[in-house]
C-alpha cells in the first residue's frame, strides 16, 4: 500500500505543478498515470510544439515545459504509478481515501486531487478480427511504446501516416532488428525534418515502408507471428513480433465517471468560488478535468485552481492552525530531499 | 483623449499578462502606473531576487520575469502612462468609463482592470522643515529615479543604507558629477556585489560617503543649493542640486479606495466564482489588489485572474457572440502589429 498525504490522479502540467505547491506546505504526493510518462497532454499529443500563452514565456516548447516542471518538483520526491489506470476509489470512515489501479496497486491518501485531464487516452484501433485476442498477454498487438526495450532485436510492424507513427519508426530502427511502416496513402503528415528521416532511413535499407497499403490480418494462433498486408489489390504477408498501430488518441473520462461526481460536459463539478473540491469532501478536480462557470482548458488555469486546492488540503489535514503564506522570493524552498534553495541573503557590511 | 478597450491600472505582472490574454481576444490594453516603469513589485522592489513558484521556472529573476512578459506582450502594442496615478473615474450612460490621472491625463475604455497591487508605492519621508516646498517643481526633492538623465553632470546627495541607495549611487556615479552617500549607520545592507562596488567608488575617489550621519536641513530660497548634515556632533555643509532620500517605499491603495468599490481588509471584493468583477459592473480586479475566499496575493494566481477577466471583457463588448477557445499552439498568434507567430506547420509529404 502506498501511502501519501496528496494522491494526485493524471501527472499532467497541473497534477506536476501541485506537487510543487503541496510541498511548498510540507504535503507529500503520489501520482497515478495511465500513460508510460508525465506529462499529459503535452507530452503525449504534442511535445515537440511550442506553446505561447504560459504567462512569462514568450514561447515553450511543450517538451520543454513539462521537463522544467520535472525540475521544479524534484525537491518534492513525488512518487509515481506510471502505466496504471485509477480505477476505483473507497472514502474510509476516518476520511482517507483508498485509490486501486487496474492493476491492482493501492494507495492511501488524506485527499485526493484528480488531475486527469481529458481522460485516459485510449487509442483509435483498427477493426480487424481477432484484435481483442493479440492485445492481451504481450501476445503482439501494442498501442503505445511503453518501454522500448521489450522491441529490442524484434520485427515489428507500425502502422499509420502522422507524427507518432514518423517518430516510432525512426526510434526503433535503431532497437528492433527490422521495422516496417505501413501507410494506406503515399503522403505522411508531420514534421518535415520526421518525414525526411523516414525517407533516408528506408533508402539506406534501415527501414522497410509499405504505402498505398493497409494491415488486415493476423497470423498465429498462441501470439502474432506475421501479418497480413493488403497492397492494392496484391497480399502480402510480413513477419513479425510486434504489430503497432498508431492511429491516434482519444481521451475518455474512463472510470472517474463511476465515482459519484457530479459530472457536465464530460467533466467534473467543482467549488470555484473556493478550493475547486468536488461534491465530495475531500476529493478535488483540477486542470482540463473540472468544470465551472466561465471555465477555460488552459494550463495556467490549471496551475491556480491546484494552488488553490492545496491550500485547502493543508486546512483539511490540519484544521485550525492558522498558515501564513510565505514568499519563496523571501522564505525560500526546503525541499524533502534535504535541499535548499533560496535567494542570496543580503549581507550587512560597513564601507570603510 | 485615449482610447482603448481595456484601461489597465498597474502595469505590474498581472496587469501586464493581461495585455496578452486581452489581445488574443483582439481587445487593445492601455496601461496607467504611478511609477516610472512598469513590473510592479518585482520591478520596484526585488528586480535581482529570484522567485521560485512561477510554474514551468525553477528560478527566475523578478526583473528577468517581467523583462519575458514584456517581450510576450510586445505584439499586443500596449500603451503606457506611466509617473501618473489613475486618480479619478467616471461611469458614462453608454457603459465606458474615463479614468484621469492626477497630472490631468484622460483615458476613456469599454471596461477597467485594475491591477493595482498593494497600491501605490509611496516614500517614506524624512521629516524635515520644509520638505514638502522642495518636493514641488522640481525645487531639489525626489524619492525616485524616474529619469536618470536629469541627475547628468548635477550633484547629488542620496540618504538611506539599504539596496536602493547602494544601487542609485552606484548608477549615478555615472551620471552625475558628484554623488554623495549619507547613511546614519557606517553598516549597510544590500546585495554582496552591491556593496563592495559602493567601496571601491569610495576608494576611486569617485563618490563621497558622510556614515553615522543624518540630512537635517536644506539650503536654498527658491530651490535647493546644500543641504546640512549632522556627523556625530559635528556639521556639516554639501552643495547640491537634488536630495534624493531612498529609505524604502510603503503601498497605500490610494485614489481607488474612494471610487465606490467594496473595500475588505485594504483591498477590493470580487467575484471569484466568475470573472473578477467588483461590485461596478465594467470594472474588474484582478491580482494582489482584489480580495475573495481563499485569495492568495501570488503572482500565479493573478495570471489566472487576468485571463478570466479578460474573456468577460470580451462578453461585455461583444454581446451574443459565442467565444471559442482557441489553443496558441494550434492556432498561432496574430499581433496588432501585423506580425505573427505560430508552430512549425506539419507537412504533407510523399515518401519515394
Ligand atoms: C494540440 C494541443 C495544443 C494545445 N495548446 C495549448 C496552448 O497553447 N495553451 C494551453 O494553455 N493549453 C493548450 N492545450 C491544452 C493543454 O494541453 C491542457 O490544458 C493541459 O494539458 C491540461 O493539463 P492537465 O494536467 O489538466 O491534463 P492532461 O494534460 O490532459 O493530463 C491528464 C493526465 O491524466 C491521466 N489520467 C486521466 N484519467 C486517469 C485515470 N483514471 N488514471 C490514471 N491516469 C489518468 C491522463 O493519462 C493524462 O496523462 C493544447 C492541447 C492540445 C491537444
Ligand atoms: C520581497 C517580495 C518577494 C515576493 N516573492 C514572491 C514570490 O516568490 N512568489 C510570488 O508569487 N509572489 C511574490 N511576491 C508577491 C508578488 O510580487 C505580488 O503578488 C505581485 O507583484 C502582484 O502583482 P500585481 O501585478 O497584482 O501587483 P503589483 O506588482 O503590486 O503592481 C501593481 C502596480 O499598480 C500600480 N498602481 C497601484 N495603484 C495605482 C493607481 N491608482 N494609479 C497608477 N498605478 C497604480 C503600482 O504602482 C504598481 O506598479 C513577493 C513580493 C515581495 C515584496
Amino acid at each position: 500500500m502506498i501511502e501519501t498525504d496528496i494522491l494526485i490522479i493524471g501527472a499532467g502540467p497541473t497534477g506536476l505543478f501541485a506537487v510543487f505547491e503541496a510541498g511548498l506546505l510540507k504535503l507529500k504526493c503520489h501520482l497515478i498515470d495511465g500513460l508510460p510518462q508525465p506529462g499529459g497532454q503535452l507530452t503525449e499529443l504534442y511535445p515537440k510544439k511550442p506553446i505561447f500563452d504560459i504567462p512569462g514565456y514568450p514561447s515553450v516548447n511543450a517538451g520543454e515545459l513539462v521537463d522544467n516542471l520535472m525540475e521544479q518538483i524534484k525537491q518534492f520526491q513525488p512518487g509515481f504509478t506510471l502505466n496504471e489506470v485509477a480505477e476505483k476509489i473507497q472514502k474510509l470512515d476516518d476520511g482517507t481515501f483508498i485509490v486501486t489501479t487496474n492493476k491492482g496497486t493501492e494507495h492511501k491518501a488524506k485527499a485526493v486531487a484528480i488531475a486527469g485531464g481529458l481522460g485516459i487516452f485510449e487509442p483509435r484501433k483498427p477493426l480487424l478480427k481477432d484484435i481483442e485476442f493479440y492485445e492481451q498477454d504481450d501476445r503482439g498487438v501494442e498501442y503505445f511504446v511503453k518501454d522500448p526495450e521489450k522491441f529490442r532485436d524484434k520485427k515489428i510492424v507500425i502502422s499509420g501516416g502522422g507524427d507518432s507513427a514518423l517518430d516510432w519508426t525512426i526510434f526503433l530502427s535503431n532497437v528492433a532488428s527490422e521495422v516496417t511502416l505501413v501507410h494506406r496513402r503515399n503522403e505522411f503528415r508531420g514534421a518535415l525534418d520526421s518525414v525526411e528521416k523516414v525517407q533516408e532511413l528506408k533508402q539506406q535499407g534501415k527501414i522497410k515502408l509499405i504505402t498505398e497499403a493497409e494491415v488486415i490480418g493476423f497470423n498465429g494462433s498462441e501470439r502474432i507471428t506475421a501479418v497480413d498486408i493488403q497492397v492494392g489489390t496484391a497480399r502480402q504477408n510480413v513477419e513479425c513480433d510486434y504489430f503497432i498501430p498508431l492511429f491516434g488518441l482519444t481521451p475518455k473520462l474512463g472510470p472517474i465517471a463511476n465515482w459519484g461526481l457530479e459530472i457536465e460536459k464530460n467533466a467534473i463539478k467543482v467549488n470555484n468560488a473556493l478550493d475547486y473540491q468536488t461534491n465530495i469532501e475531500g476529493i478535488y478536480a483540477i486542470g482540463d478535468v473540472n468544470t465551472y462557470p466561465g471555465k477555460l482548458k488552459l494550463i495556467l488555469c490549471g496551475f491556480h485552481e491546484a494552488t488553490l486546492m492545496c491550500q485547502s488540503v493543508y486546512n483539511r489535514i490540519n484544521p485550525g492552525k492558522k498558515y501564513v503564506l510565505k514568499y519563496t522570493t523571501v522564505s525560500g524552498i526546503d525541499g524533502f530531499d534535504g535541499s535548499r534553495k533560496e535567494a542570496e541573503k543580503a549581507v550587512v557590511k560597513a564601507i570603510e
